[in-house]
């Protein structure tokens, strides 16, 4: 029996569109004489719809298109489609208003609908608010082969894997249990570094403990702060990877099930990144690509200070909207150093990118003399600097409001932890592509981009970046001589600390004793608490760790812990 | 015997301040022979610590206060004391790692724990990112009374009352039927208009249809964007108010339970406001003070337009920070008209508030001819009208650096569903004071306010908010002769839609149907989809209705659906 994996990219609340795109990749399926459909995790709303849930309007909207979906299906093909579906006992027994469904398409109508059994309710997913769990085991027959159906965290339970349980049933132990010959997993898992070999290395145990062969479909594309990989993949009873779908592509696989011999046969198999730089680019670039279109966006802008991070950014926007539809604008001030220009413009060359420059002496002089009267006598300090990257990021919204651009802002993860970066100002912009970038990744990417690799022919086999932007000191250039490193740790040290305090939740007397220094690491502890008031209003930052701020980083700010001082 | 209620104002984090401020209602309770001492939920570590509670050094750090605050208790006293317990069997059962949770001190040590068993997930609530519930009854006894314990939403389950379970179960009516004489209920819940009347009508149905006795305890003060009113009531078996604490302000209130009678005995009761505006005024009153407060700021500083939200803000400031502590800024323009000068002179006046003017003009002419070269030969539009509003946004945040003040934005919530105000511009600042109150809730509180009748000395007996600012046509006066309704629905109508949308989450054909103009009602959602983005990057916004932007509003930004159309 062949079953088709359509890995496919929804926009959140797009629901014609959605179907549009399961119905073509159920014909090209059909025409492959394949039996089955596999779409992801709500894939006629995509993942996450959020506080859409609350209207009823919308969930009637999903019942509506699925039913017409379900008519429109090529005849002989079954297929599973995400959806949500209202929970008829809510009230009576105390229980949340939806379900996360899977509902089964065959025959021109609603056959059967599966709720999701385990609800994830951590970091980026709240689906306890929304979503009350299926009680019940999922399966159904298709030509005497017994299908076992679950949604992404429904796999996420293997207490032997984890060495801990994270909720108390397991899924699949339960589907084993009633005899199913094959396993289907619909996911909307999103993207982190290294994720997919969790993914692979957990499908493995699964199917060496139960000895089922599993076909997992994940979502792919990218909404808002999340972005998906795709990376669907089937593993037989061996263990084998059968069949892996494209990573950061949408893409429609087909696998077979011999019956005769309960397993999944070898079909073709997307190779996986070659390096976690490779990896993160091709993620950070679905990302720009997919925030833009998503929100109706054909270009965009950023400002180039001839540093590294805005240096990257360039890259990875030239690669996801084309080097046609980049703007890089400098604005150089009296404080920028010479090699700010020249570096800034060697890049533009580099990728081909349009640019302007804007020299921002004549605005700093109009701000110094309206605030003459209440500033005269005081030293310049940090309302100065703020000052000029406010004057940029004005100039750069002016631009994008003017012309229609998507700003992109270019700061990375170390300077949001430490808020060394201007809120209203080098913060600015619709979409935060670096954000969860730590500084000395940020080099490693740009290394790797400059080794010639990457996919897109605008960026492939020559440097783009150049040397002496990867190699120069960062300074954010705000007053004479200034440079990061004479108000930070350097960048290695800075993003240890950071990693232990942000991922692994460290207390400043663990982090001292890995052999950090006590003084700091108070600062680092006082920095990123005072920064909290910024990131809340930082744009979205595409998450590519297990630990991003936005979404899934709820901190308190008027409060008092992790740094135990304030003023 | 005698029973205290001490509604106190705990900093988020702050544990060992939060102990001091126990101790202290715990002597003074001593002093007056009380024998049980009230406080409200998580009290030693504040509502909400978030993700705060990832810290397993947080988690020591409340058990090692805890252990000490045990013993520093007078002898004799007995105190309930809210905290986070760690669950020991959260790996081998698949739970959350934390109890939310209440420990009963006594004789020098921690007695018995007690864990919260209805955990919300919903609106701002995230209980279930951290918490597992507890699964028995929570009851003691103290001179052979026995106490049931109830934990906030413990007590939000009857289906009576609210015409539907939200829970499985319902902790109120296990404890009656395990035959407890008096219930009590340690809160944290958050401030919304009217909700005290909603507390109050809910405690009575409860005391009637068990007919036992039940003390409310809430936490007072703001955090963040929640504002805590206190509130803490008792009421006795006949449904009686026995004893009401203070509104948005710390209070100790001692209650008699008699046991023989088996009833609370009538003790101080504060009045409730007199009028919905009065109310929500306290509410921001605390809200700004809080923020100030635990952020480390004496003084704020905001922008006066002379509009009615800049004004209604600069009153909310003075009363919070004191006039002395409050800073309006006039920055006026060429499209400034000459009563935006004098309007806002007239409430400066009124409020004996310190202000500066500075003319923007020649910041605006900088950016006129530093964006020349890409805008010339375009009309005035949009962008230009932003530079105005970021010119005013960079200009108060320069004087904020400077010395330390607090920026206070001034956007309300009509302008921010519509998006109507500017990113980087005057959305600016640490808190958004009025963004959860409606444009005209504005206006009914600014004339509540001026019939003389605020609390504080400073805004008592006299007009506040110049009545030309109440009467003339608000606009933004970022073009010529620009009027708000020359761009948007009057605001009854606008108001009424919004509503309906954003509380009610009625769909296009439903709020059509109740007589709005569907091109109106369909520009509205538009509106409200695109300026999503903005919203994301507001500051907190103090909340005062069932649903407010901010924490309880997670609505994807690249999405469609509210919205048909993009671009």
């Amino acid at each position: 029996m062949k079953i088709a994996i359509a890995q496919f990219n929804p926009t959140i609340g797009d629901i014609s569109n959605n179907a549009q795109q399961i119905l073509q990749a159920a014909r090209q399926a059909a025409k492959e004489e394949v039996r089955l459909l596999l779409t992801p995790e709500l894939s006629l709303c995509g993942y996450p719809p959020r506080d859409l849930l609350f209207y009823p309007g919308f969930v009637d909207s999903l019942f509506q298109q699925l039913q017409e979906l379900a008519k429109q299906l090529p005849p002989g093909l079954t297929a599973l489609v995400g959806t949500v579906e209202p929970n008829p006992d809510a009230n009576a027994r105390g229980q949340k208003p939806l379900f996360n469904s899977v509902a089964l398409l065959d025959e021109g109508k609603i056959q059967k609908i599966f709720h999701k059994r385990l609800l994830p309710t951590y970091d980026v997913f709240d689906e306890d608010r929304y979503f009350e769990p299926g009680y019940q085991s999922n399966y159904f027959s298709l030509h005497a082969i017994k299908i076992g159906v679950t949604i992404c965290e429904d796999l996420w339970n293997d207490e032997q894997f984890w060495g801990k349980r994270s909720y108390q049933v397991n899924p699949i132990e339960d589907l084993v249990n009633l005899g199913v010959d094959l396993i289907v997993n619909l996911s909307a898992s999103p993207y982190s570094v290294g994720k997919q070999k969790v993914r692979e290395a957990m499908l493995r145990h699964g199917v060496s403990r139960y000895q089922k062969p599993i076909l997992y479909v994940n979502q792919v594309g990218a909404n808002d702060d999340l972005i998906f990989d795709g990376n669907s993949v089937g593993l037989n009873c061996s263990g084998e990877v059968v069949c892996r779908t494209k990573g950061f592509e949408s893409d429609l696989v087909i696998v077979e099930f011999a019956e005769e011999r309960g397993d999944l046969l070898p079909a073709s198999s997307a190779p996986l990144p070659k390096t976690e730089e490779e990896e993160i680019f091709s993620a950070l670039v679905l990302g720009v690509k997919d925030y833009a279109r998503k929100c109706g966006f054909s270009k965009v802008i950023l400002g180039l200070s001839g540093g590294i991070d805005s240096s990257l950014v360039a890259a990875i926007a030239t690669e996801a909207m084309g080097a046609e539809n980049v703007l890089g604008v400098l604005m150089p001030s009296p404080y920028s150093s010479e090699h700010s220009i020249t570096d800034a413009v060697e890049l533009i060359n580099n990728l081909g990118i349009n640019s302007h420059k804007l020299p921002i002496q004549e605005a700093m002089e109009a701000y110094d003399r309206i605030l003459e009267p209440l500033f005269a006598g005081t030293e310049f300090g940090v309302a100065e600097e703020n000052i000029q990257s406010r004057i940029r990021g004005n100039l750069l919204m002016a631009i994008a409001n003017k012309f229609g651009y998507l700003l992109l802002s270019t700061g990375n993860k170390s300077e949001m932890a430490v808020g060394y970066c201007t809120l209203y100002g080098d913060m600015n912009g619709g979409l935060a592509v670096i954000a969860d970038v730590p500084k000395t990744l940020v080099y490693a990417i740009s290394r790797w981009l400059n080794r010639g690799l990457a996919k897109g022919e605008a960026l492939r086999n020559r440097e783009i970046i150049p040397d002496n932007i990867i190699n120069k000191p960062p300074s954010a250039e705000l007053k004479p001589g200034q440079l990061d490193r004479d108000s930070l740790p350097p960048y290695e040290i800075l993003d240890d600390i950071l990693y232990r305090i942000i991922n692994q939740h460290q207390s400043e007397p663990e982090i001292v004793q890995s052999g950090h220094a006590p003084a700091v690491v108070n600062k680092v502890m006082t920095l990123i608490a005072r920064a909290e008031f910024k990131r809340r209003q930082a744009p979205p930052g595409l998450k590519i760790t297990d630990r991003a701020f936005g979404t899934g980083w709820r901190m308190p700010i008027a409060s008092r812990w992790l740094s135990k001082s304030r003023g």
